[in-house]
């Protein structure tokens, strides 16, 4: 029922000749789904997607094993690859069939009044033009113009983050008209402190990322230099990106910067809401960006059917409910950054997985994955985290236990029935202790 | 040698008739002295200022206890209270008589420009006016203008934090012509989730600031139940300030804001460095805001001895140095807003505090309290955390095992020499353990 006018910066997707800007890897999962699902587009953009079903982990050696996102057979397609700019030229035209809806597009925001509610744009023929508003939603992503009304205000918590990796995208080309890899996979290739992921394109290639510290992305200057990096740590990569392909597509940009964006509140007066990557940017690790950005959406509209569209009352409870969750699920998308390029090659880790999985089918609503939490299910991101916290606790506590009464038992078994002859081997003992210590956490 | 243009906001402080703003409670202390010393005017605005020997604490019937700063005789006067503006005149008086300074009041800065170091000025008559220098210092505070300029470049890392305290200021007018309490003295009033503290001015008055959580503040409208809270509260100081003043100075201005600003690198290629709050904003509660702000400038001019005063080495070192201390210095304030106004009132703080500073008498070297680190030393601050941390560790596990031998010890005792009657009550013995308790941290 409302009048809806939407401002974008870029120019109209519809009568662009070239598309701007990166081709983003963006995860659609259960939260997204269920945002498109509510007005009805779930079916439609899932379908221009690419489903994922696991992780794909590149051994140096060039050995590949998958990891499955969930229990086996539990929800697929697990999560979606979604190949923008399909799925926005989709979503465009089903705006287009609403009357009430007005759609401007290479409008650049130039500042705005939370008094009046004025905003004053930049537009497509170099003159400003004023807009006004009743309520103003800001989804203009992590460096947010709207954002810059409320960094002016007093108590308006901000932080924004670098952390040391950047990254570089590279193409991965079909091979003999198919893809190079097996597709519906997210290709990891995790080396402890950098790691390089893959992703299907619908067009039949893979766009590599590259995620690295910045100091060594400044180590590699020549192509020779890359390929012998690349040798030494992807060696199973080289012949599908190719030498060429690599050398070009490496030194067309310097590495990208990656930012984490937090803030609170995320209202201004009873005028201005931010959503999205405006109120929350998150590093790419846990492919959680543009589905937190949906489920703002969920939640927003969820409060405005509770206080009856009263911006007034609408506005304070979105900040006070979604901030805290938003928050959560930054730091657990900075967690993943570190899980993914170096726990997944940690015995510990495939083995607390197994186990995880292993409970959660005998336990199914006691302990659930934490990527099952927030990847498959509506679960309040903060909930998920404490959560999680606690199956921890207790997994880890049980492990002791079982492993002091294995001990325990076993020396008592030992005495017991200890043969005569050979001796223990003290020594030998407690090497094969010390090879467990792969055990502790 | 180098030709410095002074470029200041507000208006000449000596030409002024109505000084605006507030009167600051600026605490001077050995870092903030050393810088001043460097430049040989550390006696001239010592003078003008109030020693300060301990805190202080006021408890809620009235009663008074002062809990020095440092183990007793160690250094006084222990810091300094500066009455702005009267230090600030003594300044600028020094700075006139360099020949290559140059002093421009009333000059607002618009933007500049990292590229070509030209600042543009909205000056006194109303016009604007460039100005060009090959590095810019940006020490214009907590909401710096300079530090706008690093918030469009890529890699800044930038926080803003309010907490959910605000405060008010209340002025305590003299006594028959003398301070209505004993000045030379910072005096708090602890009531766990809010507290007061007064300081005095050379004018006889002492400056009260009441800080308090928003909410509660909104809870108090009129001055009837003002009254009513400060009889609840701090009654003591209700005849000291005058009911029609509290009522009149309290409503004056709503409670104002205090917010703690982090941000990383402090430079900007070889052409701009941020100092003081503009770098590093922190809540008041260590007094530590100003001399962290003057250290900066004697560590720069450390790093400009050891580089040869190389802009483009120098600026880089610098924020390297430098931010770890004044981030660490950001969280102890923080810390010591919930000291001040919570363990204070604690047995086992106070116990700790003695515990401290008679093991200083002993081990001076080994363990100093942090606070004298802190006020009374140059100890880098981040440095001064991590010896902080180790000898709480020390100190708590030493108390740990104290305790249990001399339970152990008593125990065996009791046992040993138990008299034959009357036999021991266990439960009275549960008891006097249970009270015990406040030893645990």
């Amino acid at each position: 029922g409302f009048d809806v006018a939407l401002f974008e910066y870029r120019e109209d997707i519809r009568c662009a000749k070239v598309v701007k800007g990166r081709s983003i890897n963006l995860a659609l999962s259960h939260r997204g789904r269920q945002a498109l699902k509510h007005i009805g587009i779930e079916e439609k953009i899932v379908s221009m997607g690419i489903p994922m079903r696991a992780r794909m982990i590149h051994s140096l050696s060039g050995k590949c094993s998958p990891i499955p996102y969930g229990r086996k057979g539990q929800v697929k397609p697990l999560f979606v690859k979604l190949a923008n700019p399909y799925q926005v030229l989709g979503a465009l035209k089903m705006v287009e069939t609403y009357p009430n809806t007005e759609l401007n597009f290479s409008h650049k925001l130039l500042d705005w009044s939370p008094e009046t509610g004025t905003m004053t744009f930049h537009g497509p023929d170099g003159a400003e033009r004023d807009f006004e508003a009743d309520l103003i939603v800001g989804c203009d992503g992590a460096f947010s113009t709207t954002r810059k009304q409320f960094l002016r205000r007093s108590r308006f918590d901000y932080s924004q983050t670098y952390i040391p990796h950047g990254y570089i995208e590279l193409t991965m080309p079909p091979r003999n008209g198919d893809f190079a890899m097996e597709p519906n996979f997210l290709h990891i290739w995790p080396r402890n402190t950098f790691m390089m992921i893959a992703l299907p394109n619908v067009d039949k290639t893979f766009t590599c990322t590259l995620f690295m510290p910045f100091e060594d992305f400044e180590k590699i200057t020549t192509g020779d230099e890359l390929i012998a990096f690349f040798q030494k740590h992807f060696p199973d990569s080289i012949p599908l990106i190719g030498v060429e392909a690599l050398k070009r597509d490496f030194f067309l940009l310097p590495a990208q910067a990656l930012v984490w964006v937090k803030c609170s509140p995320y209202h201004m007066l009873d005028r201005c809401v931010l959503m999205g990557d405006a109120a929350h940017a998150m590093v790419p690790f846990y492919g959680q960006g543009m589905n937190a950005g949906f489920e703002d959406c969920l939640v927003f509209n969820e409060i405005m059917d509770q206080f009856n569209e009263d911006f007034a009352a609408v506005l304070p409870e979105f900040s006070r409910v979604r901030a805290p969750d938003d928050h959560a699920m930054c730091e657990l998308a900075m967690y993943n950054y570190i899980e993914m390029r170096s726990h997944v090659n940690s015995r510990y880790f495939l083995f607390r997985k197994y186990l995880d999985g292993a409970l959660n089918y005998i336990m199914p609503k006691t302990i659930i994955p934490l990527y099952t939490m927030i990847t498959f299910t509506r679960t309040r991101y903060h909930e998920a985290v404490i959560q999680w916290q606690w199956q921890n606790k207790v997994i880890t506590r049980g492990l002791w236990i079982f492993g002091t009464m294995s001990v325990a038992g076993g020396a008592y078994l030992l005495m017991k029935y200890r043969p005569k002859t050979p001796p223990i081997n003290v020594e030998e003992l407690w090497n094969r202790v010390l090879a467990l210590g792969w055990l502790r956490k």
